[in-house]
């Protein structure tokens, strides 16, 4: 039962080095290698080579007990014990998702740190944990999205059993989980994949180099590759649902794009497991194709990240016009996007310089998750500053009003809640000197258009960057901080009470503002979110509000629910019921 | 009216010289430059320039009658005479195309030697003539695909006028025209457009280099650019429809695809024209989502060559077996192409080394476009030989009878009917020396596996290449070449009057074979075609034929129809009523 399996189709012989013991594999059909024998038990330590003298961890190793240089372990998933036999996750239309980094969440920075904190999410209001990468990457601390290792949780988290016992006390909480993977590049150190068949092609070009084969010769075992990926973490680890890393990066002209296949091939294991799984992209194509459903031409993805509603917000609130923010900044981007989701619907943009988008007619709201913060437009700038250190916390409970009532799935990143203290930096672990230089230099680089700071750009690779990363968890006891967490406490509960907020209607969603005046009112069904963005009171009409109209939530004292209008003053906020 | 224009994004200034004067052109909003006065007249002599001292010809030229080095020459379209004021070409499902290219189709290898032997296509029975890619190249002689001025049609082919006067004629005679464009590069000698804007990205690579930037900044003009070629042959020209080359070169990421505004874009015309327009897609992706409507996700182009039906036959009538005839050579190929289109169709390939296509599910037959050869297939072989050079008369005759009566458009290639014993080489007629050199280097080495006659690869550069592929029309009275000629006429009046031919009722076409005895019947209603490919007689079964049955053709004498079955001749084949 237990062989260990090697797909190296370029090559005439394989052997695997199991306990110290070189053994010649044999040929099992098509360009897959096999032990002759079944040596492979529960923690068998073992390496791959195609030439017999240089030896490399398994591309698909559950393992990596001694980092990505180290060898592979072999691990039987059948002899874990679950708990959750009964899990079943819920609609994703009903997800309050929140973001976490396991090295930063808490003060272990592992798996069992983060199941201490399990219980205050659940009292938050979360219903989904989404994790950020756990495979295995180079050196202790990193995002994750440098993994190299994809089949096996990285050792300094708490490794395979550790992560599963956290999905596994998440299900008992009643916690969903969605695992971030990365199937679009490798990381930089550690990766050993080409040393046994082609994984990538020179054909495209990725951000981070060579892209993924995924329609060139042997393409089909490169997909197959990631797909099994993918099942595995729904079957032997559990995980409800993925997040798919930047799809926008992979270039494939195949009839069947990747991306559909893998969306059937989870369509199919849920039909033989009975549990409901699901797929989110990151993508910034703005392209409706990734989440349609296949039989009108689509993916069918679950659902999509969507950047245009924070970019808005974000512009918005900090006055921010560097890179892609000078593509917004005004109140009637953020009234298309709560209405539309993309701004950029085949509009043009200056900062892409060209057309970008498409309208996303006729997918619902729950077809993208939105978030004002996620570690990706914290992490991406030069000090890692999250939205409560660029402006006034009323601004922030603002736009997360909006976040909460809007047609979208609302996420929240790790520490957002309470406004955390903490930065979110880009940090790395890279053993490779050279390669950590590069980083450092790459990052100051990147930054250099932030005059006179940026040579207190944090190096990505000190263990310091890291460790200021790290969340405070008694500051929330903090009055600012406190009142920022009461604020998110009420808005998720606000979601859970009225089920008009989560039906994803887009098309009886409301939305009026005024760009002088700098407010917006969204309207979704009963409920009407208003927000005043300027530095002075306004007063906003409300039509049909008349005496029935009562106030459900409001960011400060003095806001007023008069006959016929609201009264706001600077920065605040107020949902009323109609 | 008549300004110069020019699309120079990234320039401070540019100049035209005009007949010998400088002049400094101003900014005509966005990127683009024009003249101040108006200095265009038809015959205007002109070049570009973006800092004054080099000058190239205008991107979008109309003419350039000295020639792709020379200056641009201004036409005012309005002034040619159209004699056509009623043309409407008819639907593409009746059409049966020839193929044919304007250098070597004729003794004088111009539009107006074109002009003279429209009269015996007329006669044949062809519908739509196609026309190889008339863009100007450098020198005298080319395919075509090597194009670099893609507005001005080719000076020694007979230019502007000529080309107009030719389809004018093919309109007054019921010939719908169709024009190949080569959008997916440019050729490597003559182009200037990089001087001028980023045309090209080297984000992707094409199999001739960068490729064309249809998703990077400033995209959407480069699109335009190709968009308004398309709609110039069409508006300016009168072209009917247009054969896209090799689409499959195109690497686009956008939400809303190249191809597909470029259809949206012809429809637009159609309905402001009130004329019938089409595009044809040349695309070897074997993907539905090429010719399926917009609104379940396809691009909505109208037809796509579609190459199986043709490798089948090709393998099965030769024996060939080199490169991708690897994948093909079973009758049950050309029994699933024929009621498939695509043989390919998500199933795995050897060839490719992966999985390939996707099942072309609801589609007409007339979506695609078929030939026993073409330019390609002919013309990308070390001696540019045509099927009738590679096997028995007869055999060609059976394949025929299959195109010409199977629910796809046929295709034929210029002296295809009647069997031309003139090659179809591959001719060029570079200036550049070092470039001729490459191409005739690069040409013995792709046929390096052709053992022994690697030396006698026929120069590409050399005229005698070029005069040897011209056809010889007197052939055509001599008794092997007369016949087949014969076959050709009737197969095609066969079309003609059996509607149920052109219906493209792909659920509606039977196909039974025996792969052992090697023959293969194809049944559509009424109508059904039985080849034997094998070398001994073989007796047919046919089903409720009974004494209706009629045979309607016959490539040999000795075919007997009986009471329930047909006897065929080696090689022979029957076409019957039933």
């Amino acid at each position: 039962m237990n062989k260990l399996r090697l797909w190296a189709p370029e090559t005439e012989e394989a052997f695997v080095l199991v306990e110290g013991q070189k053994i010649e594999m044999v040929k099992s059909g098509g360009s897959w290698w096999e032990t002759p024998s079944e040596p492979a038990k529960h923690g068998t330590s073992y390496r791959f080579s195609v030439n017999g003298r240089d030896f490399f961890p398994d591309p698909a190793s559950f393992w990596q007990p001694e980092g990505v240089h180290g060898p592979s372990c072999f691990i039987d998933h059948s002899l874990y014990n679950w708990t959750d036999s009964n899990w079943q996750c819920p609609p994703l239309g009903s997800a309050v998702i929140y973001e976490m980094h396991t090295g930063t969440f808490s003060e272990e920075g592992t798996f069992e740190g983060a199941i201490q904190h399990l219980d205050y999410l659940v009292d938050l209001g979360v219903t989904h944990l989404e994790i950020m990468p756990v495979n295995s990457f180079a050196g202790r601390h990193g995002w994750g999205y440098d993994g190299v290792a994809l089949y096996a949780p990285h050792e300094p988290y708490g490794g395979p059993e550790g992560f599963k016992k956290l999905i596994d006390k998440c299900h008992t909480k009643g916690l969903t989980v969605i695992l971030d993977v990365v199937y679009n590049h490798l990381g930089p150190e550690g990766n050993y994949l080409g040393k046994f068949a082609p994984y990538f092609t020179d054909k495209y070009a990725s951000p981070w180099g060579e892209g993924i084969n995924l329609d060139g010769p042997y393409s089909d075992e490169v997909r197959s590759f990631f797909i099994e990926n993918a099942l595995m973490w729904m079957r032997d680890y559990h995980i409800d649902g993925l997040r798919l890393d930047a799809v926008h990066a992979f270039v494939d002209m195949s009839a069947t794009p990747f991306l559909e296949e893998l969306a059937n091939a989870v369509r199919k294991l849920q039909v033989s497991s009975g549990r409901r799984h699901f797929l989110i992209a990151e993508s910034d194509l703005n392209d409706p194709r990734v989440i349609r459903p296949a039989d009108i031409g689509g993916y069918g993805i679950d659902a999509q990240w969507s950047d245009d509603l924070h970019h808005s917000l974000h512009a918005l609130v900090t006055g921010e016009k560097q890179d892609y923010y000078s593509d917004f900044g005004e109140i009637s981007q953020v009234a298309k996007a709560l209405k539309n989701s993309f701004v950029y619907d085949g509009i043009y943009s200056s900062f892409r310089k060209r057309k970008h988008g498409r309208t996303p007619q006729g997918l619902p709201g729950y077809s993208f998750v939105v978030s004002l913060q996620n570690h990706d437009q914290v992490g991406n700038r030069g000090f890692g500053e999250r939205i409560g250190h660029l402006c006034d916390p009323l601004l922030q409970m603002a736009a997360a009003a909006l976040f909460f009532t809007s047609p979208y799935i609302p996420m929240i990143f790790q520490g957002e809640e309470w406004g955390a203290s903490s930065p979110f930096l880009y940090f790395t672990d890279f053993d490779d000197e050279e390669l950590a230089e590069m980083v450092r230099e790459g990052r100051k680089k990147e930054f250099a258009s932030l005059k006179d700071r940026e040579e207190d750009i944090p190096d990505p690779n000190a263990e310091e960057t890291f460790n200021r990363s790290r969340l405070s968890w008694n500051e929330r006891d903090q009055k600012t901080h406190s009142e920022m967490l009461s604020w998110y406490r009420k808005l998720i509960n606000l979601r859970k009470e009225n089920p008009c907020l989560l039906d994803g209607d887009r098309e009886n969603t409301e939305v009026r503002f005024s760009e002088e005046e700098k407010w917006i009112l969204l309207e979704r069904d009963r409920i009407v979110t208003v927000c005043n963005f300027s530095t002075e009171e306004r007063t906003i009409e409300l039509e049909q509000t008349g005496s029935k109209g009562k106030i459900l939530l409001k960011s400060h004292d003095d806001l007023r629910l008069l006959e016929r209008s609201l009264v706001l003053p600077p920065f605040c906020t107020g949902i009323i019921r109609k």
